[in-house]
């Protein structure tokens, strides 16, 4: 099956059960069209598709949708609302309604306020079918399932060379330098996030930016980055003990007691239990300030979640991440992100690289 | 007057007519703190401060908080989803209405559909000052117009460096990798927005982002990039020329066509028009395919926006970009973008790099 006949079968599962589908997410529309369009929206109507995009979009979205789909530059507001001559018709809530017919359905929950009140307003009786496009995404194809892996191998690569150039002295921002600069020589279209680097004391936050600290003897140094590549994301973390390492080895016990709790048919939140259960073994547990991970798609974070309280069962074709950390503040902290894939056998690792790792 | 001062002062403005203040969209709460803390709400009540944050922002916001804030961990949906042990008492709609008092107001439009509609349903009465907020960020204070300068002399060097790599054979992912590399050393605490990187036709899309394109003799290069510094941005693009430059040559005309039109009480439909009647001029009014720019703060995109059908009138302390674009499908394009403050005296450059580069 190609781009076309996948995208399409894509469309047929949301849209079932409507006559009509609008979908105006940034990521939903990626995920449907292959396009990473930010503001655009995808009608699917009696079997045709018909991608709005802004009219600064409309050369790369005329390009990427290959004859399958009917492109159209529409009016949008804010930096965009430029009356492209001959070209621009509607704005995008009006040109989606004047697209429908019968029962319609949106992935409403995936829209800000503003936009989600406009198409409900103009289309009576608007169903929300954003829950069930993240429950499509959640479980990934095969193609997807290498995307992601492409883009995880860059990561790797990118990391690996950044944590050789964590030496004493060295700066947060010149770790961040040498991961990005490495990661697009490898071909990252674009980073999943804004990447985090906790040096010392600074490694004790979670969501650490760089800010001009320089590695000491005895730091934790943490290095979670992530790239994107043919529209899928990756995202990982390692951490350099320099000193002491009892943080980094007692998440390191965590991620194998995640790794042995994940398959299918088992909630997600005994997975972030089983880890949870091994920093409290390590006294630890307290110092575990977030859930252990969640899926990776078009999206860097999108479920299932795994977190406290969340029943979803793992399915095969899931791909997650799994991130136990221990941050004590004031001291520093340590944290080991890995990706996996849920099979019919249990959990596939993804990365490759090493995860203790010592300087 | 001190940050505590000001985030204060700025406080009693946003709140001025309610007895109680929430802010909840992100960009907002770091305008009224000072901590970008993703997920995060600030309740304002009484004249006393709540930051309410996800547990594994905690560290960093009670840190910046600096005593002038209550900083208290809630709950928080998805992966940071923990109970963090005897610190997490509440999501934070919950959190929120139980600190809120008489009349309340939220920045409701900056909030996703599920937040927005929550805080609505627990707080009857609920106003919504999205847009005062937002006319408060457009006019930006000396200390904000120095971290954007800051921000931006970061750019202005890596774009340098980049632009001086951008020789034949060298791919978009190298210029994008130079670039952020020189950004990062020079301590961007993050990028603004992916960079952009348009090489040969692909530079005809506004938003191209790098593919993997070598440079061509004749190629037209285009780099779009910004950083963050201080919490405040900066955006600005330049474009080399390596062969024929006539559509370089028509958006520096507009650049100047449109810096010539910057001064308080002008509307800015009319600063999107000069530069528009300029190009028209070099017959290119219909490439140019998106509105002349956007004010620039702790939010790359903010109003005001200099486009089509914009009433509102420039005044002294905005900080807008001015990026006219040529866009010729198949062949190439063009964009300059600069950063300018409107003073009393009209627009004040704040970019220094020169515009034309041929290569």
């Amino acid at each position: 099956m190609g781009a076309e006949g996948q995208m399409r079968s894509r469309l047929e599962r949301a849209a079932e059960g409507y006559d009509s589908l609008i979908i105006a997410g940034d990521a939903n529309v990626a995920y449907f069209t292959g396009c990473y369009c930010p503001g655009s929206a995808l009608v699917y109507s009696s079997g045709s598709a018909t991608l709005l995009v802004p009219a600064l979009e409309y050369y790369k979205a005329a390009e990427l949708a290959a004859g399958w789909m009917d492109v159209r530059p529409v009016l949008r507001r804010s930096t965009e609302s430029v009356d492209l001559p001959g070209l621009v018709r509607a704005t995008i809530p009006e040109a989606a309604a004047g697209l429908v017919r019968g029962r319609a359905a949106a992935d409403l929950g995936a829209l800000g306020r503003g936009l989600a009140e406009e198409l409900a307003a103009r289309i009576p009786g608007l169903a929300d079918v954003a829950r069930r496009v993240l429950d499509m995404r959640s479980i990934k194809g095969p193609e997807e399932v290498d995307a992601i892996g492409e883009a995880l191998g860059i990561t790797e690569r990118a990391m690996e060379r950044a944590l050789s150039a964590a030496r004493e002295g060295a700066s947060d921002f010149e770790l961040a330098a040498e991961f990005e600069a490495e990661a697009r020589r490898r071909g990252a279209e674009r980073f999943a996030f804004d990447t985090l680097v906790g040096v010392g004391p600074n490694s004790a936050n979670p969501h650490a930016i760089p800010r001009g600290i320089r590695i000491s003897r005895g730091d934790y140094v943490v290095l979670d980055g992530g790239t994107v590549r043919r529209g899928y994301c990756s995202d990982m973390t390692r951490t350099l003990a320099t000193g002491d390492d009892r943080l980094l080895r007692a998440v390191e016990a965590a991620v194998e007691a995640a790794l042995d709790a994940i398959r299918p048919g088992v909630p997600a939140r005994e997975v972030d239990a089983a880890a949870r259960r091994e920093l409290e073994r390590w006294g630890l547990s307290g110092n575990f300030l977030h859930g252990l991970g969640h899926g990776v798609g078009v999206e860097v974070h999108e479920p299932p979640y795994l977190a406290p309280g969340e029943e979803r069962a793992l399915e095969p074709g899931m791909v997650v991440t799994v991130e136990p950390g221990a941050y004590v503040r004031g001291v520093g902290g340590a944290r080991i992100e890995e990706m996996v894939l849920v099979t019919p056998g249990g959990g596939r690792l993804l990365n490759s690289l090493r995860r203790i790792l010592r300087g």
